[in-house]
């Protein structure tokens, strides 16, 4: 089990909401099916090697023993994950060559379609919340449960922008920090320039946005200090892309939940932690890489990315 | 005049071949004719930030007396450009919202189809050379005469990649540092993989790769030493992105030619102040910016630069 904690009497340091699935990923070089997939998956498992995370999601009865063993094994706390009678989320997608553009072939929400959160006792007193990307509605729920939550991340996506804008702003203003990509940000804001639309962001409630550009890195802004600019790792051997996003985003938090503190520095230092992290996760598919991942190599790719970057 | 020189007779520390050209830009904001353009304005412009640069090119009997005063208030040396009757090299370009697609509506070559490069005497001493983009064949033609160069810079383009790959293949063999973006990065490879395009380019001749990925910074990959990540700077008023390219190029050879050397850490600081002068750059149309733009300005951007990557 990696990652320790001090947090909740589950001794969870942060816990996490999203969405748990069953994927089928083609890229041109492979095909693979029914892999563990979802955000959640990622998000924790990336946490895991700073901090002990605790996962609030919900799975059918077709969710195999297997993923959960192997979800655990990376010391995720599962007691926030229902399961209800029906089928597991499945996505299924296509990665064109590029790596980039990929096309959904199916999206089947089964059990996902009527998620209502429900945040363990245990899980409240934990400081740190990262609302995954699922409707509006349902993060101002759970986060309404989460008595002991100090620092708290957002993540949404286009679909949510354009079909629950309202919902979207209300939580906003609840939360501390903003993660969204560069489409999204101009999509929430109207804007187009990106300094711009972080401007009208910060505007919104978070003291914090993250704005990420893929394999281009991320920016950082915040509502005191200036930006800070995260470069992607260059990766040699990308597999997968799937859940990049999420490994970052869990990553993130786990370092901060780790850190006990919120500041400019440490926001930077979790950046690279992420930017890292999400370097590894795309070597494989699905969580396979995480997976065999040590803390000594992800120490080494935080240090040739700090040598990426040093002046 | 800007930038000091301890180079040849006439006092250039660096040369430049290029374009000049008169264009026509259009954004969704403004329309504009009749602007100083080429990548040798740009190139040279940003240069006298830091040195002295002489141009080899050629202009038409129209290029207007007015161009040439404004090039030459920068400092540049205009003994390398021909005067030749006939009309100046003329573009025309339309940029869509996002000010990164753009279509061409006019490419007009004029004297520039039949561009012969003479390198003045007085140029022949100089060690720094960026060989701007015109055909690999004028650009080894050029090279040839510059008994003196030490640190020779290419930048090509598409176009010579798909028509003239061995001409520039071969001249590839005989420079220090390749700018390419990353398309063109890919093109010439054949790769996709950003590492392995910078891997198979650094077999080809140079000891140094700039892959510059526009709006989202360049990277620098050297057969000696890690890949170094120059990141853009986030841009609030961009109104002209025309020679942004160059503007980089430009400042990062007259950075070096100033630094007087070629070493990792001065390599890193030349990519920030490439980043810094075109993130000037881009703020007017044409060289307008670069026209009112003070060193003052500049140091104050690099250490922006710097902070925002630093940890």
């Amino acid at each position: 089990m990696r990652g320790c904690g001090m947090g909740g009497a589950a001794g969870v340091d942060l816990w996490m909401v999203g969405s748990i699935g069953i994927d089928d990923v083609e890229t041109r070089e492979a095909k693979r099916a029914e892999l563990l997939g979802g955000s959640l998956p990622y998000a924790t498992a990336a946490a895991s090697f700073f901090a002990r995370a605790g996962a609030v999601g919900v799975v059918g009865s077709d969710f195999p023993e297997a993923f959960e063993r192997r979800w655990r094994a990376f010391g995720t706390d599962l007691s926030g994950v229902q399961h209800v009678p029906g089928a597991t989320f499945r996505w299924a997608g296509r990665y064109e060559e590029n790596m980039i553009d990929r096309t959904t072939l199916k999206t089947e929400l089964g059990v996902f379609a009527s998620f209502s959160p429900r945040l363990p006792e245990a899980y409240r007193a934990a400081r740190y919340v990262l609302l995954g990307n699922i409707q509006p509605e349902l993060q101002a729920h759970v986060l309404k449960q989460a008595t002991g939550a100090r620092f708290v991340a957002l993540d949404t996506m286009n679909l949510w922008i354009g079909t629950a804008r309202p919902a979207l702003l209300k939580v906003l203003r609840r939360v501390d920090l903003l993660t969204v990509n560069d489409g999204e940000a101009r999509q929430l804001t109207g804007l187009w320039n990106v300094c711009a639309c972080a401007e009208a962001l910060l505007k919104m409630g978070p003291s914090h946005v993250v704005i990420k550009k893929g394999e281009h890195g991320a920016l950082l802004f915040s509502k005191t200090g200036g930006p800070f600019i995260v470069p992607a790792y260059p990766v040699r051997t990308l597999t997968d892309p799937t859940g990049a996003g999420d490994t970052f985003a869990g990553a993130f938090m786990g370092y901060l939940a780790r850190a006990r503190r919120v500041s400019g520095p440490v926001l930077r230092e979790a950046l690279l932690h992420a930017s890292a992290l999400a370097s590894f996760g795309v070597e494989g598919f699905s969580l396979e890489r995480l997976e065999s991942l040590r803390a000594a190599e992800v120490a080494a790719r935080v240090r040739a990315l700090k040598r990426m970057i040093a002046v």
